[in-house]
């Protein structure tokens, strides 16, 4: 029996796209060769690349707009890096809203001043800083879009003169968002996405060539952007099975289709949060996120009847992260709203027995 | 009908290979789940990491011998890179062996002097240098152990106090050596070890923590070999397939049975070359590759007729690379002789009609 995945990611993906990515294992596109035996500057390879570039920008909105779309490794962790190794020449500013925030801080204070925009470490991350005031003199601005151990999201973004830089690893291509607004926008793969092992990256024309440092060849996005992520191999596998998953969200209808799937999903499960007493929110109720529903029993002494619960439910991955406890429920695209229901249903089934 | 698959990189794997991926990506251990959906952290996973970091150790006689196997991402081309900013703290040796090695020296001249050892180049690399001195001052000595593009393979490697550091992306599993003689070792995944996506990272314990610059985490193999390749998502079926692969070569009866198969491939093929007036080989024999078999046609006129042959006898990936021209089989360990008999029998097809 299928299991209903909650993973926070790497996560479930669309079915056809296991089915998919399997046969290509086998035989990819009737060549009598497997996906991972063939070259990435074959014809049929660049043909994938290509697809999945041209998807990423076409279901974000920014086809013509003057934005290049990346297909790299070392996910987010590496963005971290890189984004203040290719932008950072004085000063950037960074909210603060959790624990991937604070990575970014601390990879990019190599490089240069750091101003902490806003933090919600006062209470563990459970809100969105809002309300700061940005100085006018920073080389770009970092933001968090998504917090997935909190279950917190952004649904603001700032107005400045400098670039948004943004982290949208857990929750790009989940709404629709005016993406021209931002300057650079990474992405590790795993969650609405494709498998871990790719990162797309999305840079705006003209944002790059103003650090005066030497930037090595496998850190520099203009490097990247003028071999068409083919500075090197790229990894072929993620960068299929991502593409295939671009291609399955068009044809559902794009992220506008994705929204309104995660809006229901969202809804049912934070309306049986509030609902039932067994359970509270993590999150600050105006910051809570649409990908990541974070929620605690409110007596800790029936956890183990919902873990038994949830175990011959055929749950995955609902366990939150240790930094806060409880549940996460982590509800990606490609998650069905059949999954989220089996979960309220196991919470009335709690309350019946508690 | 399947292919005979010479490509140089991403390459040919074993079939079982291709057939347990395509499977454990609708159902991994009977879990009821994708390889691609599974948390990195859980146990499952886990199990593959620790496998596949054993398995290489012990492929390659290391286990026990103060080693620490990793699986990163970004290619050898990442380790360019990392390899001079966790190591060159003044000077560091290079053996320029072709355009690999060109690209390594390049990245490690942005952190320290780098003294070229020897040089190929004025031969368009078709041979390895040798006697060439080694001063005692270098950080480290780095090397390429196999050249793809020119079909050359090193069979002595130097002594010296310094570490070695040696880039085996295309020859890594293929013969025998004395893997301890070596400081660092690395190893793209997508020639004798798995899918494009990771990379294989080999250290000695004591040659890192002696540089004195600030290195950023997710360049310091340090921060990786603490986490033991977690320190971010890792590229999950990148490393999955790797494992199978490793446990393929395992079962097969390890490195020495592979290089005694490569040997008789090898063999089958430049006796040959050697003996067909049609065919002249490109490397220096003495530096003759058994991964990357260069040849050209003696006379140009043949071209067409030998790709008709090699189109009808389903040989793929038999092209030259650009800078040498002609042709190159690239007879990685899951290439069967039978491939490399089928490309010989043709070459005499050839001759036959000329």
């Amino acid at each position: 029996m299928k299991k209903h995945n909650f993973s926070a990611g790497p996560c479930i993906l669309p079915q056809s796209v296991f089915q998919e990515a399997s046969k290509a294992l086998l035989d990819f596109n009737n060549s009598g060769l497997s996906i991972i035996e063939i070259s990435h500057r074959s014809k049929d390879f660049i043909a994938v690349m290509d697809e999945a570039c041209s998807l990423a920008l076409e279901l974000l909105g920014l086809t013509g707009k003057g934005y290049k779309a990346l297909f790299l490794q070392g996910g987010a962790s590496m963005q971290f890096l890189m984004a203040a190794y290719n932008l950072l020449e004085n000063k950037a500013g960074y909210l603060n809203t959790g624990a991937w925030s604070d990575k970014a801080i601390k990879e990019a204070k190599l490089f240069g001043e750091v101003l902490e925009l806003g933090s919600s470490k006062d209470k563990n991350f459970n809100y969105i800083p809002k309300g700061f005031s940005i100085p006018n003199d920073l080389d770009y601005i970092h933001l968090t879009s998504n917090n997935t151990i909190y279950g917190t999201q952004l649904r603001e973004f700032p107005t400045s003169e400098a670039p948004l830089v943004c982290d949208m690893s857990s929750d790009i291509f989940s709404r629709e968002l005016d993406f021209s607004k931002f300057g650079l926008i990474y992405a590790g793969a795993q969650k609405n996405m494709g498998p871990a092992g790719t990162t797309l990256v999305i840079i705006k024309e003209g944002i790059l060539g103003k650090v005066s440092r030497a930037i090595p060849s496998m850190l520099d996005y203009s490097v990247h952007a003028s071999k068409d992520s083919m500075f090197n191999t790229p990894p072929v596998f993620a960068i299929y099975t991502s593409m295939l998953t671009l291609r399955w969200l068009k044809n559902l209808g794009g992220i506008a289709a994705a929204e309104k799937r995660n809006k229901e999903k969202a809804n049912l499960l934070y309306t049986e949060i509030d609902r039932n007493p067994l359970f509270k929110g993590y999150a600050s109720t105006e910051d809570r996120s649409m990908m990541n529903v974070t929620f605690n029993l409110t007596n800790d002494e029936h956890k183990d009847a919902f873990d038994t619960l949830l175990k011959e439910g055929n749950i995955n991955g609902l366990n939150g992260h240790r930094s806060v406890g409880g549940y996460r429920a982590s509800m990606y695209n490609a998650l069905e709203i059949e999954s989220v229901a089996k979960v309220v249903a196991l919470m009335q089934e709690l309350e019946k027995k508690a």
